[in-house]
């Protein structure tokens, strides 16, 4: 080569380096498991907008918050909560300490793999399961617990780890608001201390951007060590009007990009789309029952009707699942 | 130029633009308003370790996180809580719209400008004072009510803006910090939305890494517009050993470095060292009469008694205000 064309090639490279990222970014798609249509359409022109220097729809990267709801947005939750099987599978374990627990509901009938009468009392029973599987230990203690759970335990009826029955689109779509210089946050009525031993290696979202419900907690000093021990005691729902408080508390500014699934997420996008400027909401309506479930206005779980509605008025975006996404779960690429 | 030293100098701007960084991060002094010494040895040492790969102390990037006090250990704290100076003007202003202040106590004593009447009452006073200032309006109108009090509003002897009366060291330190990698967080006893307005401009510190006390929310539809009414009751309260539980709950994971200066951050302190790894705690000794205040274990605003003890025994950094810190406030450069 001579002193001339390695001159040249020095500079080339010079300009793939500096302009190449832009022309990947524009020609690789970033959303491959989403089929063409309205739903990717929406999302792609919102982040175009609100990214674009100049643009009249502008928005400062430290404003680009984006909070997505957990439990059938981001991962499944039929046919009922994963949290549920946790507590579920934690009450057999610590069953042995529990003799009383034979004679007493909701605990005697869960021991006898009748969840359904064990769930009968409604709210009351939940609250009572929960507060023997998630209290009384410390903060680091059920950590592992739900780290141990969580690497062992098998959906019903996949037989999948819970964490492979994760919304491949939904995974996408994070990765690219991120590359987008959004932050990314988990807004959930789930326990906020079961998602977060997780949710960064599955979702890229750290314990600090995660939002959820949560029983209190209290310093101690055990043996000379000082330990946070959880309380049976609730310390906040984050769920329906709970959400805009809970993103008020631990974001402390309005979200831009708000994702949903269910009723309970109907205040969050309320409050998120009602800033100033360009806002998006959208909701992952569940029409795919063969490759997962097909559920909304009646479900008890994951009911998505008052949602549907205003989200056809405001013009939100509806992602039907059957026909927008080409895979659901990561395993299926 | 000939073609020969065209082409060295490419190599060579590429050489400056590849490894000036790092040596202009080595010569250049991250703490300039630091004297020499013990102290500032100790931030530089820990923060070398924990960022030097292959280090046995290394500490990736995620878990560097940095949490500070805010009165008394980035701005002053005397001869009162700044925010209680808000809360005291805000009383003024709307007297007008409280005739019945005029027979009441604590108000009657401050509108008639007897601060030491008004708070003879003790806490049970304050929380009348900040419940009548800080709630009854929308998180919206108590962002602008703190922001448009910040603007203006002067600290009594120094006549300075509040927001002038941060420590210059504690600045460049936040920033050293974040140069290498460090998340920084304000955990403070002080209200999370009182700081929120302008922590980011001032410290450089954004809204969702400000963990502070607060009262209750209520999401509400007004006129049509979702909105976050402020209740008159305590939520939480971040202080002494509320600390801890106020880091698990917006942060998630444990602190490897806290800041503080008074007992009410020794929890927050003993909860962050006592994580594997290496750590690393300071206090701020408030010792210099002549350009700040000097205090510690007798007085009644940011005592520091238990916790002198503690941080010697546990061979904590004690900054001496008076010794270590050239200036004090960033208008003394």
């Amino acid at each position: 080569m001579t002193m001339k064309r390695t001159l040249l090639a020095v500079f080339a490279l010079g300009f793939v380096l500096v302009f190449g990222n832009l022309a990947i970014a524009e020609t690789i798609d970033s959303l491959p498991s989403w089929n063409d249509g309205k739903s990717k359409q929406s999302i792609i022109e919102f982040v175009a907008k609100v990214t674009e220097k100049g643009s009249p729809d502008f928005v400062p990267l430290e404003e680009r918050i984006a909070v997505f709801d957990n439990d059938g947005t981001l991962w499944a939750e039929q046919p009922m909560y994963f949290q549920l099987f946790f507590a579920l599978d934690r009450v057999k374990e610590l069953a042995p300490q529990h003799p009383e627990w034979e004679g007493k509901e909701p605990f005697a009938s869960l021991l006898k793999g009748d969840v359904k009468s064990a769930l009968a009392g409604g709210e009351k029973s939940i609250l009572e399961i929960v507060m023997a599987t998630h209290a009384g230990m410390t903060t680091t203690e059920f950590e592992q617990n739900v780290k141990d759970w969580i690497a062992t335990a098998k959906h019903p009826t996949t037989k999948r780890p819970y964490t492979e029955m994760v919304y491949q689109p939904m995974l996408e779509l994070l990765t690219y608001l991120r590359a987008n210089d959004f932050k990314t946050f988990i807004v959930s009525g789930g326990g906020i201390e079961f998602m977060r031993p997780w949710a960064e290696e599955v979702y890229g979202i750290p314990p600090e951007q995660v939002v959820g419900s949560s029983i209190k907690t209290k310093f101690e000093m055990k043996n000379g060590e000082p330990v946070l021990v959880r309380q049976p005691e609730l310390n906040f729902i984050d769920d329906k009007a709970g959400k805009p408080v809970g993103i008020n508390q631990h974001i402390g500014r309005r979200p831009i990009a708000a994702f949903g699934n269910s009723d309970g997420d109907l205040e969050m996008l309320q409050w998120s789309t009602a800033g100033k400027g360009s806002r998006f909401a959208l909701y992952v309506h569940h029409t795919d029952s063969i490759r997962e479930w097909a559920y909304d206005r009646k479900s008890s779980i994951g009911r998505l009707d008052k949602g549907l509605d205003e989200a056809q008025a405001n013009g939100w975006t509806i992602v039907d699942m059957k026909l927008d996404w080409k895979v659901i779960y990561p395993y299926e690429k």
